[in-house]
């Protein structure tokens, strides 16, 4: 068993993010950025857990220009967050459906209503995790305040990953990789593929997984057909195509990445998928390297791929960011041409279409670094391994 | 082991749940409903996947005046959408930053956009799950719509329960019960609470859950500090007072309780503690009947914490709703005066600050009928157990 990496992070980490992002909001003239959503909010404080899970609450921390973070947030969250490095912390007795953080707020940001700028997510792959209710109301109460969106500033921040959090994805993925090997003795003809589910979630666990947010897959005969279902009662049957992915979580960090097997006997076409895709994946591992884009990662995979593709299964990309969350930015696509830089953490997903409307996808974890991609996980068999 | 009932609900059911909506509808003067949330977006098609762990990709559904909601989403979920009663499935090959289902909602929404009104939700526990610049490009585009705010729509619906509904979530409290049960098995002096948590998750999956989304807890001499915390590598040791709360889930509905512990002896002032809180739950038990409001169950269970209560530990009420989310509307507070009525399930959630910042929270899940409350968990044991 590896070792187990520390959990959390020193102070300076979080000073460095910060210093980073003041750094990026001076450039771009920001007077603050004003966050709403997890990972963010852990990024700036470590403030870690799993009570975002309730939506009733909103949870606010602002970055100023200079110093550190500030937190508006419940009470309920005053004790976890005094654990971390920041100091200012403004609590509510909440849920208060007529004032959840909005006077805290409000008063936290006029001195910058008169004409400065604050940044909020607004962008790609972002949301506002505050009823928008609330959010007009605050705006309208800070008549001189501009907003600005800030997606880009924060994207290229968390895009690049310390050792501490490239160690924190490594040891998810190693657990992962684990239990993925042992599949073959959890997994049997004539299970159930939710009970095939439940056994590797209890083995992922075992294995030293902390969560699993993230687990689909399928298993049909001669190919699944969808990727992103919950499992269905069906036996595993002899001729199937199995695939299981996992987003499994270590101290908060994510793996992403499937394995694929066949029951009993492998149809040729899905054999064949299966060559195809573990060649684009060398293809990716191949193209990830610093000065590259990630159009260029996709058109090596994408140029592997077309060998066999018929076009089905459109799932928009062949692969993503991943850390703090299942998927994060960038996204190798044709159309995203953001420059792959050391300490990347990506994942590499070739997919395609075959057959009568079935899909297969392969998927693997790497870190990018000086002299090109360093897999995190257990690179797949060559061949479609048969159970 | 008690029968496990069948997953997913019949088309009446997501038939009827569409004609409520609709009704009110009619009633509010709205067009249509836009939702972009996953448990809108289950509740009103039976679309269900885990895939809403990635953030990168934006859902729509659109809940017309007459007829079947429209789902307009990601080309990946396709397969899984053909497969629930909605029949027109409008998707997109994305993610695609320029332009994420934007042009199919304008189409969509375009005929509505002659100054009629379309509900979105806006109000409290809710959010916007798409990017905040597509939002502001959609309305700018739709110059003539006019946007209402339909939480209490939505709030009004999916507060009451049916029996189906009622019958998953009473499966998931009945597998945590199972769970807790065992725990004096689990658990024991010496043991990290990491541990605790792992082999917890573990249990409860053997005993039947899908997935363990929210597991939170404390322990620590003579009382725990913190009710939201992941758990530390810190060993149980004797006079530990120890809390789990769970929010595991079967077929995507919630259970969201409790259970403390004390490891080999108990201090008096937990013991005391305890009490209190088991008899505030019973007098929460007796006020939870249809025609009383949730203030008067908040009076009920906080005229017994005061017996001891040292006004520490504000947690903002004392129990909600629960189903599709962990929490849901409405909530046991002194502000919150929703009536309650038959098939409301409700958590039952005391708590007091006593000693020196110590916390203590107990919890059940009860559905609410005719002659008043009944428990979907098995009671807390009267006094304090000891491991």
């Amino acid at each position: 068993m590896p070792m187990i990496p520390e959990r959390g992070f020193p102070e300076a980490e979080y000073a460095m993010r910060t210093a980073k992002a003041q750094a990026a909001m001076a450039r771009d003239g920001l007077a603050g950025l004003l966050l709403t959503t997890e990972p963010e909010m852990r990024y700036f404080s470590g403030f870690h857990t799993l009570f975002w899970q309730s939506p009733t609450r909103p949870w606010f921390l602002f970055v100023p220009a200079t110093g550190k973070p500030v937190a508006v947030i419940p009470e309920i969250g005053a004790e976890l967050m005094r654990g971390t490095w920041i100091e200012d912390i403004r609590t509510w007795s909440a849920p208060a459906p007529e004032d959840d953080g909005i006077t805290l707020l409000t008063e936290l940001l006029a001195p910058h209503a008169r004409g400065e700028v604050v940044g909020l997510l607004k962008g790609h792959e972002t949301h506002l995790r505050m009823p928008l209710n609330d959010y007009e109301r605050l705006l309208a109460g800070l008549g001189g305040l501009r907003i600005a969106d800030a997606t880009g500033l924060i994207r290229d921040l968390r895009m690049v990953k310390s050792e501490a959090e490239i160690e924190k994805i490594g040891h998810a993925c190693a657990i992962a990789s684990r239990s993925f090997a042992r599949l073959p003795e959890i997994a049997a003809e004539g299970q159930p593929l939710e009970d095939v589910f439940r056994a590797f979630r209890r083995e992922m666990l075992g294995q030293g997984a902390d969560d699993i947010p993230y687990l689909v897959g399928g298993a049909d005969r001669g190919g699944y057909h969808d990727v992103i279902s919950p499992p269905s009662r069906r036996p595993l049957a002899r001729g199937d195509i199995l695939m299981l992915d996992t987003g499994s979580t270590w101290d908060g960090y994510f793996c992403d990445f499937d394995r694929n097997w066949a029951i009993g006997s492998a149809d040729d076409a899905s054999r064949r998928a299966y060559d195809v895709l573990w060649r684009a994946t060398e293809a990716g591992l191949a193209a990830a390297r610093p000065g590259a884009t990630c159009r260029d990662i996709f058109k090596a995979m994408q140029g592997v791929i077309a060998e066999m593709d018929s076009q089905g299964g459109d799932v928009g990309r062949l692969g993503h960011g991943l850390g703090m969350q299942l998927t994060e930015w960038p996204s190798h696509a044709a159309w995203d041409t953001t420059e792959i830089v050391e300490n990347m953490v990506l994942t590499l997903e070739p997919s395609l279409g075959y057959g009568d409307g079935r899909i297969m996808v392969h998927e693997e974890n790497i870190v990018v670094r000086k002299g090109g991609a360093q897999l995190l996980t257990e690179r797949a068999a060559p061949e479609l391994p048969i159970i």
